[in-house]
């Protein structure tokens, strides 16, 4: 089968593998009909996360069930399906308290051996193990660009507002408008937000979010906390929604953000970071994030997506033959894209 | 001052009252620009609550503050400004709770003595008690039709919804199509469900839930519980809100939901009920239930209807003078109207 | 091996049975070296649940690991586990969202068909599907007699006060002191109320409830309404426990609690029941209920049974022999015990 | 009468002052039998947080009510009351979401000028503001001294746990054992805990924690991490409550907690700080905190104290004449006691 390989820093090549076999009674083999290029890749494309040449790339996709061991219920031979970008054990202590995020056994796709040695879906075919928690049907009428949002980009937007705690008519902002941030004003707006102000500096993203119904303020020629206050009678948003992992944006985020109010932190840390914790301190803020548990949110995002209260389809701005990937990459990499999705 | 009285059984008169006088220093008194008739006047209307002769009925009012106590800060003189039905003191324990709708010293407007002997707001003017807690100031561009719904019949949709914990993607059924009903069906979808199934007998109402966005099913010309199953792969509703107040709604509300769903009775009862425990208890139900707490549902309430998520407008079906009252009831007691509101 | 096995109403046998044989990948066999009788097993035995004659009956145990499949890695061969009274699939749309208790394939031990078709644990060797969400290693020091209660009434009394909401400081009533309801004393102790009315007619259980920690009042010789208010400063208990099942208990219930308060409604329903809605409308109540999420709150049950914090050793009143059941199902039928542990 | 002024950084006097008068309807004047000295008072006294020279120093305090504004009714002139360390307006909007912590108008006793310059209740007489709120009737057969920390200190360390969300069976890990970090012990013991790791470098208060059940752990000389992990098969603890307010103590905070755990941050910061956010990211991990909810707090807390459930009696090392404050500063400066309680 072909399949997209990571060669080394900025460079990515299709290349031919065998296709994967069933290991164990749980898993699935999928034959993968569209795949996604997310910021995640880009981290690994930089040679940031490290893996091993000739390791398949990719953790997001749409296709359909070709082979499946015995214990696998959830779905059949046939399906159309979809999956998250993940897999989780059921059973662990974490997995049982339903945090299937930070399963002790979890591995991602795409991620090379430190998260798991899962090979990528970016490929012909996929080996999907612990197949029942990690897939589902495709609602009939769901798009193959639609669906891919299930189990990444949209959970990732779900998770940052329902973590939160956001209860309808509040007021929430969304700071960073990549594939991510604008979900999360989808969702918001979607859960009932009175308000959202969607943050960026690219007028294209700001368009978007204006578009799906936020107050779009440009981060350094407008005044996003002269925005938040006049909104919120002075107050400050109830939830803000860290979606870019630096410190500048997560002090914007507290300084946005209302007395007991909180910060929902879904941008990337990994290092040490100076924090106003005397402000989130005096404030009272919750500071909560982390990785999305898109196992947990993909029933409620599925039905979301197919009554049509979302739809990521706006974003996807580019179709590519996955023979096409490492142009793919590149385009992406020159941000020239938001989301781009490979076919076979 | 003109105003509602009940005189006994279906006889309401309009009469000439002397003004109110504040009382203590945290009163306002609010000239009424317009009050609203509610299905609860029925009940006092039928004699079934009771009320002195004389009495001022409504409990539903828009107006603005004409004089208003030392300790009152929260609205001034001039302002535009809603209230809620009931008023709560603030400082005994519920109060402390935010259990605002069971204070131990809460009073409802027109309800007679049994509910604090608070007069109505069926009149040209109404002194407010508590004002700090229970008025609010009217946003810009808010007309009185819709911010006279704040307080009373869309708080009790919000409570309906929110009190039962649906979250965005949830479905949810509505069981009584009257105006607290239909608040609940715009309610469920402002936050995020991703069904609504409204069930009435009443062709018009459940022609207003579908153009809200709804799946309108016929009491006893569909089949509800197939409606619910088809909606949700089998399992039936997260949420049934119960907005009727009878045993067959409540057995209904029992079958429609879920296991380990929520019954959201909002619908009023006063008697004992034969209840299908074994149902609920087999099924894991929660049933939770009882008069909104409308102070605390507030601020929500407003942003929602201020950002326009939330427009209960078309539920107003008639408005007439306050001189008019008589036949006001008249035509609301004959299930004429949805919603009357009375303008001086 | 040998097997306590149902003949026919109030008549079970031992009987020798063919040991279980490994079906499924994450099945184990356990050698039982503790099995309880339960308040549940008389439904079977008077006939009122219907279980086909020849029955394993049981579903309280402690045992070995003799055998386990390939899938099986929570516990392995030689293990000293616990298991809980019922099995769950733990991929299902309600495992997934942690209602282990109502899986769709769920299983219960030594129910009959209707349950599930799984031979009970009052018996040598008992076969456990599913075995990673149901078993867990016993910790050090504690005995089979206390660990027996992990998996059903201690996690049932967990669930009746967890499920309710108690926060420390809150008042507590429990209605029915058999195992159950003195399990759910010992929780609210545990859980930090500051006060627990225990309610039961049988002095000797008011004895034990009254060592524990609570208020014990007689049900029937003194006034449960009038300790509760007097505990309560007049507002009521914020959480009543029916842990009888009967629309008495209920009714007391409803009025031992203040408003917004929660009545956790544990005792066994099956049918229709007359419920003063109306009082428990008016006060905002919540009705939670049925069978507990004993996989959910096996670990901290296990906690504080391994930190000595609960302690139901005081309920076993009795030990025999399995070849005795006969007898245990008699005294136990008279009421002379409250907890029956069967050896080997 | 007499009270306790700051004078200057490290000089403090007990000076004659005159009494307070009654201002606004809802004020109360108590006559102070016991007021306590407290770290945030060093604070003041060290010059870290300006205040006036003259003002009135102290928030801890229990006394008997002299007089009452029309509008007090939670108590009466002659009643036995405790208050809490700041008063809350009790209707603005944080207020009537029960965040009376963060009122808008909220007076903290005793700091100065920048925290609503309301003079401090280490004197004779206190003037308390919107006395239905703060003020509580002193639970019969409660001392003085236990009495004083239900407003302050055992309230903050009831939020401490509360505010984390711990439920019965948690591990708990506590960083500094101060009197907030005691009674946090105390308090997630009391709720439930099944482990409580205390951890500071002082060896009386070690053996203080001790005394109360929880696993005491020397910082430097013993393996904190290491204790988290043995009590907890590896995972790190449920919730960690910060008590010391520096970055170190956070930083193990942070290690000490297990992925999707929680810490509390109750240690007072001022300042940006460094925090390990990669970590708490890959552990998606809650960081909360602030100052405590004391009034929402009070009800529980008082029934905990009142039914000896919990008991910081312990914690008062030393009492003094209010004539020797100044004495009393020197020793706490010193570090040579945990609570002083100043009497007439």
């Amino acid at each position: 089968m072909l399949a997209v390989a990571f060669q080394g820093p900025e460079r990515v090549e299709v290349v031919e593998k065998p296709g994967p076999e069933l290991l164990a009674p749980d898993d699935a083999i999928v034959r993968v009909t569209a795949s996604g290029v997310c910021g995640s890749d880009l981290h690994i494309y930089h040679g940031r996360v490290q893996v091993a040449p000739g390791f398949t790339l990719g953790h997001e996709y749409v296709g359909e069930v070709l082979a499946a061991g015995d214990a696998v219920s959830s779905v059949a031979v046939g399906d159309r399906v979809l999956g998250t970008f993940h897999v989780a054990c059921g059973t662990c202590w974490f997995c049982r308290a339903g945090q299937f995020h930070k399963c002790d056994h979890g591995r991602t796709f795409g991620h090379g051996a430190g998260l798991g040695d899962l090979q990528g879906t970016q490929a012909e075919l996929t080996l999907v193990p612990h197949a029942n928690l990690t897939l589902r049907r495709v609602p009939d009428g769901l798009s193959d660009d639609v669906a891919l949002f299930a189990g990444d980009v949209m959970g990732t937007g779900y998770h940052a507002i329902q973590g939160a705690g956001m209860r309808p008519g509040d007021s929430v902002a969304v700071l960073g408008l990549g594939p991510v941030g604008l979900c999360a004003v989808q969702v918001a707006l979607a859960a009932g937000a009175a308000h959202v102000i969607a943050i960026d500096t690219v007028e294209d993203r700001l368009a978007m979010a204006r578009g799906f119904g936020a107050h779009a303020v440009h981060l350094t020629e407008e005044d996003p906390r002269a925005a938040a206050k006049a909104l919120t009678e002075g107050r400050g948003v109830d939830v803000a929604v860290e979606a870019v992992g630096d410190a500048r944006a997560l002090d914007l985020a507290i300084r946005l953000t209302r007395k007991c109010g909180t910060v929902s932190i879904i941008g990337v840390y990994a290092e040490r970071t100076e924090v106003h914790m005397g402000l989130a301190w005096i404030k009272s803020l919750n500071l909560v994030g982390g990785q999305a548990n898109v196992i947990a949110h993909l029933d409620p995002v599925l039905a979301l997506l197919a009554s049509g209260r979302l739809d990521p389809g706006p974003l996807v701005t580019h179709h590519l033959p996955l023979a096409d990937a490492a142009h793919a990459y590149e385009i992406y990499d020159r941000r020239e894209a938001l989301k781009i999705v490979l076919t076979p």
